[in-house]
């Protein structure tokens, strides 16, 4: 066991979305240490202009190829939306996934019908980054993309399982149904937690495709081919960085992350 | 006519809300100048720390007074309730006003039954700001407090008459309600957006104080009094400073502002 395969993954979102990516890591990769970076103090990207992104974005990353990091995830969409090249170009001898690449991979194997429905912020639905990427690995198949700006603001106010949040989900999603998709890609980090109320809308015939847990299916991949997966027997390491401890973080980190957060580490930009 | 007069009143917020401050004067001081600052790359303030809005609230300060401004109105209730300290330290020698103040003031003088309601952020209902300010002035009256997570992305989402909207103020009134209010403060920029909506909400008993309204009163009242009023005849003159241009910032500042933004400005950070 090579020490260099006991270094950490390390994952990073505008906020504490990113998590849900961290929980199915944990999940599927139970050896592998992680260090999450959360940008809390300027959370969210999604409204923000692409310079912005870009700037805030290659911050982070440096922040973590510092750690000593084998592996890079963008687990926020709004970064892998405008801003993938700037890791890219900085990661450099380190593999690189994200969670656009992940959810279009595995829409596209999921559709055998072709048409695959796509909702996010309105960022990532503007910036036609799945579409592109789903028309990358198939160019015939069809997209068809809807921008959901309250599923954020309604996952944050815990509304998980309520009337508000079933009414909204109905009217954001009526036109995508209309187009008959065999599956619906959630393209935001904060949607997996919706799923169980998703999952009543969309109806039994439409698959759901959980960003968080292609991510981690895809990473897994990628150790294994990359001869980097950690295979020893020391446990896990966890980390959280974020730039701003905000009110009511270890409550909304714990719902995103699905177990106790224990300590979280806060830099200061 | 002293040149002194004609100096502008800097109007500053985390974000587009403070427009709807900015709109209110226009309305109430036709002859007064104003430059914006909407600190739209940081928005928005009210999930952030205190220190970390201390900071960014000094920051901004400082760069207003630069622009040679004879009054600064903090038109954001998450920095009037808790950093309007860091303002007044550094605005020596001019009038500083603020939301709360303006909101708490008429309360006060419109609630003959001594029963506040007040609706705002999270950060700015557990600041307890206009709790304590409302004290201050009359410390017989009973104030009910409710934060309204939901109302701001509402309002961003252009949803001002949804049924959604309606559900969402019904779930977050009826707790206010039930302590028969006299008058209920819209303790958030965003709200006056939705006096249509929450006037049913309400019903007829309850008089909706209107922040945006208040503030510009309060502000003539101030400029008379310090003898600042600018009397010429030249038209009045508004710059709007931003630190981000976003997605969709005309749409959503021109539903705030009532009219068209004209050049906006975009300082970097």
């Amino acid at each position: 066991m090579s020490a260099r395969n006991a270094r950490p993954i390390g994952v990073f979102d505008s906020g504490v979305g990113g998590l849900t990516v961290v929980r199915a890591l944990m999940e599927r990769l139970p050896l592998e240490s992680i260090v999450y970076f959360g940008d809390t103090a300027r959370v969210p990207y999604g409204v923000k202009s692409v310079a912005t992104i870009e700037h805030f974005t290659a911050q982070i990353t440096d922040f973590l190829l510092g750690q000593d990091v084998k592996m890079l995830i963008i687990a926020c969409n709004t970064m892998a939306a405008v801003a993938a090249r700037v890791v890219a170009e900085r990661a450099v001898g380190i593999p690189v996934i994200d969670v656009i690449e992940a959810g279009s991979q595995a829409a596209v194997a999921q559709s055998p019908g072709g048409r695959i429905g796509v909702i996010g912020t309105p960022t990532t639905i503007n910036s036609n980054a799945y579409a592109r990427r789903i028309h990358a690995l198939d160019a015939r198949v069809r997209v068809h993309s809807q921008a959901c700006p309250l599923f954020v603001p309604l996952v944050e106010e815990g509304w998980l399982d309520h009337p508000v949040t079933r009414m909204t989900a109905h009217e954001y999603l009526r036109p995508v149904l209309a187009e008959e998709v065999d599956s619906l890609v959630l393209g935001c980090t904060h949607y997996p937690l919706l799923k169980p109320l998703l999952r009543d809308v969309v109806g039994p015939g439409v698959r759901l495709i959980d960003s968080a847990v292609t991510t981690a299916e895809l990473a897994a991949r990628c150790l294994q081919e990359a001869g980097l997966a950690h295979t020893g027997t020391l446990p896990a390491s966890y980390r959280y960085v974020v730039t701003d401890v905000p009110l009511r973080f270890q409550t909304i980190g714990e719902r995103f992350l699905g177990r106790s957060l224990g300590l979280v580490e806060r830099v200061d930009w």
